[in-house]
């Protein structure tokens, strides 16, 4: 959101003071999502519905812990919305910063809901096409991620349409390849990268990109395999292995490792020269940070 | 807080679009307070997450249907806390209308979150006092109900402190004798009136002013039966009507019906010369409609 700024304005405080909200925003959207996929872990850490839930027994309360972890947790996020956008509209930004900014903020904000929405609604039964697959990463994670962020900056600093059209096609690819990165990270990423459990996305059964890559590339019989592995109702250490070494036979990581770097490539085209060097610059390093393989 | 705008504004159909956003506001409370309280009926029918959840299994969806329903109905919730905002904020109303309500809506939903944690962090093995009892009554429900919708409308309008402190108090006394008003209901009122099941908040075991004032009054015989009432696992009708007759002979519900007489009273007097007769003759009816006791 700031790179988004600087493609228009000069550096200032009370701009960074206005994305820094997005913060609590996305707090809002970790601390309800983590209820919502009854993930115990967050950061490394035991998620912010677990540690309410163990305050409510330490401290002897009646009733469900777990219902109340929940519940206090959805309410801590209700209130980090609330203050994300109360935060940006006193941020100091005059007016017309503000005025052009809102109604992105906003499609942001429900684009965010209806993504987790469509997430909580796609059946695992019924593997998802790869078209699908790639439309929620791109309206979920990627418009949310980097895009909307991106173009909520540019608006605010006053940047023409052209301008604002090439950083939202930048954004696009920029953030679908963040989401597919993560996807791979969310098989083979170690806990100390991820703070998640190792192979977090095969535990979870989530029909991400890889998982639905290997499915499409894999020969009969291989995908007989995966789909006993997804349909399996407990799943050791030994068969999360064995769902990976399966996955890379496959081919699926080197389509999606194809697939990120194609979507980099196009989001440094579309970079245009009404964008300054140094800001450009800036920009095709987010890419890189975004997107990267992990060390 | 249309009432608030006729305090310093004439009729105005930007402002009734800016006011008509409560419904969203209060579409985001109930939805999520539902499900935090695991209601299962609203306005007399099924509530949001229990439609959601028949959809899900329906549709023959994997997984638990009742958390899909419960995430369904946070989303839906969160999308009316966003929507609340954005309807107030295009509702056409000039820049300097707007910029008074905001810090007061703000606050407004802060208290509304804050009011719902207090609520669920209530542990019924301890009976709260009266005066705790009426300070949540207060804050959630008061504030929420009356105060804060009349202070930023009368706030958009460009009232004086002067006016805006006598309609403060007119609204913290007609908010809370409104929640008494509601806990005579929640204990006496049929489901046709309060579309939930009758006797609703003893099957909830809410600690309200009704519930508080019968335990304070009662003689130490009939405090051990509404002890033992409280903290009985199972309650069928029978038990129901006798803990409803119990609390009759203590007094309580003359105690609390005495209390909602002087609020409504306090709040006739907070009207000052200030606020235009037939604005004050709207509002002293208003104070009727809310506090009534049903027919």
């Amino acid at each position: 959101m700031y790179l988004g700024w600087l493609c228009g304005a000069p550096a200032d405080d009370a701009a960074l003071s206005a994305v820094a909200s997005l913060e609590l925003l996305q707090a809002f959207a970790l601390l309800q999502d983590d209820v919502m996929d009854e993930s115990a872990s967050r950061r490394g850490r035991p998620a912010a519905h677990v540690q309410f839930a163990d305050w409510h027994r330490r401290n002897g309360l009646s009733g469900s812990a777990q219902r109340f972890g929940e519940s206090a947790a959805v309410l801590l996020g209700d209130l980090c919305l609330i203050w994300a956008e109360q935060m940006l509209r006193d941020s100091g930004l005059e007016h017309d910063c503000l005025r052009r900014a809102w109604p992105r903020y906003d499609a942001m904000r429900t684009e965010l809901a209806v993504g987790q929405f469509a997430d909580i609604a796609t059946d695992l039964g019924d593997l998802p096409t790869m078209e699908s697959v790639l439309t929620v990463a791109r309206t979920k994670s990627g418009n949310y991620t980097v895009r909307r962020p991106l173009e909520i900056g540019a608006a605010m600093a006053g940047c023409d349409e052209r301008t604002l059209a090439r950083l939202g096609e930048y954004g696009c690819a920029v953030g679908e390849a963040f989401q597919l990165r993560d996807d791979i990270l969310g098989v083979f990423g170690s806990p100390a990268l991820t703070g998640k459990p190792s192979g977090g996305d095969l535990i979870e059964r989530k029909a991400t990109s890889v998982v639905v890559a290997a499915h499409q590339l894999a020969d009969t019989a291989t995908r007989r395999q995966l789909r006993e592995l997804m349909t399996s109702e407990q799943l050791d250490d030994t068969a999360i292995d064995r769902w990976r070494t399966l996955i890379l036979t496959t081919g699926a990581v080197q389509w999606v490792e194809d697939r990120i770097s194609e979507r980099v490539e196009a989001a440094r085209k579309a970079l245009d020269d009404n964008v300054d060097d140094s800001v450009a610059a800036a920009l095709i390093e987010m890419a890189g940070v975004c997107t990267r393989r992990a060390a």
